[in-house]
Formats: structure tokens, sequence, C-alpha cells
């Protein structure tokens, strides 16, 4: 991340932010703290936090104040991810061996619940109840989209189901940073919608990249398979594009309903791959992400906002 | 319940918090509606949501306000024992099966998040911060007592690890209801404190009660078989107290520790009930209750008052 000026400039607010987080474990159990440690120690990126700063910094916004909210967020997307890795059964995250891979179900539910107590807390420390109602209504809305994914019929999604499950997946959030980050600053209704619309498309943008990068991105790198979503099934947009040019392709209908062997599969990526399909949902990406800046345009134009929209064009061309 | 007068009158009010809780998964996934109806109609006495409505009565709190407020402290409560069954894998509640008795771990998961995420906007919409952060650290309060118990060395806990116990896990809920009531209600400082005090002393006196029913009551009654937390190991209070008197008995260390077999657990149980261990407790019982009503001389003696007072030992006096 360090060729991003503007993320480099967050650096310092963003090891404020997890000191945040590890504090949340005070006074709690001892492996409470071990485990947010860890979780805190595997994270990301930060990109929410950093977009959380940064709009509230263009805004004007007191600092203190987005440092709470900015943990808070993170947080809340650490505790979704626990009990998604549960339920997923999955073992590693970034290379890091996640906490059900160490830890009881119960454990690893419990600490969830934990995580999601002390988001709400901090999320309550901000002072707004406006921003509670965020917190809240984001929640529902990316389990509620979980909830449908897993009682859906595996099938052939269209672009339409897929732009929804994307936004209560991810779009939900970066949604709600952008939002609570103007709710905590000095601006008209008008810059609220705004950045509501802001972090909506590049939340957007950001998860077709994360699934345009699933087909490209260097299995080493990664850290799985490539094209790992369409081999569990899980149609996105790179298979989506193929698939609308290639409707007589009897492959896709294998690999959601009927199986597909390991041959034939590495054959349907190597093509979707060759795809000008990729290419497509780039230029899909890159639309969303310019309808977000474009939302910048009600704001002066300085430092500040050039720095957001170049955090914006960085969830584009990140790792490609 | 319907001896309890006090109880009867906000029988209305406790429909329309229901309703409340329902119409949280309007708009969300059938089956997340599904799921929270089974939940709502296996409810059981909700003691936590009419005590709520009575304090809130008594304070002469907005009455809208209050049912919110009241549908999400058992929204908040609903949540934890959803997982709670998970965890322990418990098939029955009230003698109805449980969430995770139908639907995989992943979606039992997932519902209880999403009811913790009503949870929360129902306590966002009552437009108090302070109620908003009093619902956040009363979750952590009781995740954190739940991870303790997971993580502790079960061993012949003293009476202190026993309160604190039982304080996360009822507790504090207690706590909650009377407190956020009075928050909601245009009283001074000192008696929202009084409040506090009262809604931890009947909260500790209902666990002291329900544990002392564990093993005074008929099986057929609680759905459960008697001294069913003996039985996996959990020391309460009649067999704190039995203990106490009879620090020799070797049965005691064998149930925590080694092992116990069927002739010698009946045999325990049996000189527990027959030991003055259960009455030791109801007195506890009876004291906690009788603090936490001496709380409310800082009120003025009215029938919304004594409705209070009958509730609370009600809490005490139930199914004895």
């Amino acid at each position: 991340m360090s060729h991003v000026a503007s993320l480099d400039i967050v650096q310092t607010d963003i090891r404020r932010v997890e000191e945040r987080m590890y504090a949340q474990a005070n006074e709690h159990h001892p492996e409470l703290q071990a485990a947010l440690k860890h979780l805190v120690v595997s994270g990301g990126k930060r990109v929410r936090p950093a977009l959380t700063l940064l709009v509230g910094e263009m805004l004007e916004g007191e600092k203190e104040r987005l440092i709470t909210l900015a943990a808070a967020i993170e947080m809340l997307h650490t505790a979704t991810l626990v009990h998604d890795d549960l339920i997923d059964g999955s073992l590693l995250r970034r290379g890091i061996p996640t906490l059900n891979a160490q830890w009881s179900p119960g454990a690893t539910v419990l600490t969830g619940d934990f995580i999601f107590a002390k988001a709400a807390r901090l999320a309550a420390e901000t002072d707004s109840v406006r921003v509670m109602r965020l917190f809240a209504e984001t929640l529902a809305v990316i389990v509620n989209g979980e909830i449908t994914q897993m009682f859906s019929s595996q099938g052939l999604a269209s672009r339409e189901d897929y732009y929804q499950r994307i936004y209560a997946k991810t779009a939900s959030m970066f949604e709600l940073a952008a939002t609570a980050a103007a709710e905590l600053s000095p601006v008209s209704e008008s810059v609220l919608s705004a950045m509501q619309r802001f972090g909506y498309e590049i939340g957007m943008a950001f998860q077709i990249v994360d699934d345009i990068l699933d087909f490209t991105g260097e299995q080493e790198r990664v850290g799985k398979p490539v094209a790992n979503d369409l081999r569990h099934g899980l149609i996105t947009l790179p298979a989506l594009y193929y698939y609308e040019a290639h409707p007589d392709d009897e492959r896709m209908e294998a690999v959601i309903n009927t199986g597909i062997n390991d041959k034939e599969i590495e054959e349907l990526i190597s093509d979707i791959r060759q795809s000008s399909a990729v290419k497509q949902a780039l230029v899909e990406a890159r639309n969303f992400a310019e309808r977000g800046v474009a939302e910048l345009e009600i704001l002066p134009n300085n430092q500040a906002r050039s720095a957001v929209i170049e955090v914006a064009y960085y969830i584009v061309d990140r790792e490609l």
C-alpha cells in the first residue's frame, strides 16, 4: 500500500484505530484479549477505516470521533469475518490461521458476539444516534444477505442478483463508512446523501475487483487457488459476463449443478481468463468508481478531496 | 402468570412488544421471518419486558419508547439464547425444538446475529445514546461471562464466583431493563442509580430461584431432569450451600472432576434436596429481592410502585 500517498498519510491514525480495537478486550477474559490481538494483528489492508478517516478529514469532522468510528467499523467487519470463517470452515485468512482453526466452534461464536458488542459500544461512543442506527441496519443487511445466499438454490444468478449480493456483502459496509463519517462532520443533508452514494459506488467497485482478482491473481499471492469462487459454484461478475457471451457453454451449468471434473474446470477457468469477460468486469468496476468520484464534485477541490479520490481509484487499480 | 395482577396489567403491552419483535423480520428473507416467528411464539414468560414496562410506567416514561425498549431487550435476550442453545447443543427449550435442532449451525449463527442487529436497531429507536451504550455493555458482560465459564477449569466455585457468573448471565440483563427504562423516564440521577441497583438485585434473585427450581422442580414440569446443572458438573447455590455444610462429601468433588456413577448422583441430588441448602438459597434469593424492593423507597408509594414490588416478589415465589 505504500505507493498510495493518501493511504500513507493515514497510517498514524490507523495505528490509533488498531489501539482502540485492542483496548476493547481490556478487563475481559485473557482468552478474549488473546483472540482480539490475534485478529487485529492478522488484519488486512484497513481499507474501511482508511476510507472513514479520509472522508471524515475531507468533511472536517472531529478527529477523535472519527478514530472511534473507524475502530467501530473495523470491529464490525472483523466480527462478521469471525462468524463467516466459522460457517465456511475456512482455516486460513490472508495466510494466517483463523480463530475457528484454533478454537472450538462455541468459543468462536462467542468471540464474534463479543466483537459485535464492542463494535456497538464504540459506535455508541460517537454519541450519534444516527450512526448507531446505521450500524444496526448495516449488520442486518449483511446477515440477511448471507442467509439469502445460504437458502437460495444455487443457480446461474442474474447480474441483478450478483449486485444485490455484493451490496449486502461489501458495499453496505463502505456505504456505512462514508455515511457515518459524514454524520460526524458539519455537512448538509445533500452532502450526506452524496457521501452515501459515494460509499455505495466504491464499495461495489471494491467487491467487483475482489472478484476479478479471484480470477487473475496468482495462487501464491492470493493464498488460495485461482477462481476459488467458481470452484465452489459461486458465480461472480467475470463468470457472468463470460456466460452471457457463451450461453451454450454447458460447463457453466455443470459447475453449478451437475458437477464438473478437474480437467474441465481448469479449462473453463482458463477460457474465462482469456475471454473479454475479465476486462468487461474491470470496466464495470471503473464505472462504479467513477460514479462514486463524481459524487465528490459537490465538495471543494482541495488536497483532502484528492486523497479520497486517490483511494477510490486505488480500490480499482490495486494489485492488477 | 395469571395470578400476578401486575403481570396481567401489562399483557396488552406485551402483545405489542411481541408484534414489534415479529416486525423486525419484515422485508427480510422468508426463512428469517419463519425463524423469528418460531422464536417469538416459543418465548417464555416475558419477565424482562414486563419489568421494563412496569418500571417505565412507575417512572412515568413514555409508553411508545418503553415498548420499543422492551422489544429491544427481549430481542437481545432471544439472540443470546439462540447462540447458547447452539453452543450447548440443546435441542429443546421450554419443551419446544430450538433453532439449532432444525437448522444448520451456520444458519443458526446468522439468525442469532440478525437478532442482535435488530435488538441494536430497536435500541437505537429509543433515541437515547445512553440506552445504546447500556445495550452494548450488557452484551459484552454476558458474552465475557460465557467465555470465562468456557475457559475456566471446572471446580468447586466459590460463592463469589457463582455471583459473578449469575450477574453476567442474568442479572446484567435485569439491570439493563430497569436502568434503560429509567433512562427513558423523567427522573433524577439518584433515581436512575436506585433503579440500576433494583434491577441488579432482583436479577440475582431471579437466577438463584431458577437454580433452586432446577433442584426442586418436577421433571415433567421443568422439561429437563432434576438437578440438570449438577449432572453437567455446574455448581449452583443450593449445591454450594450443601458443600459448605458437608465439606467432606467426596461425591461433590467427584461430580465435577473424577466422574460419578448414576446411583451416586441420584443419591447426592436427593441429599441436597433434603438438606437445608435449598432453603438457605431461597433465603438468599429473598434477601436480594428485599434489597431490590428497598431501592424503590426513593419513589412515591402508589399503585405503579406496588405493581413493580409485586413482580419483584413474584420472581422469588414463582412455581415454588
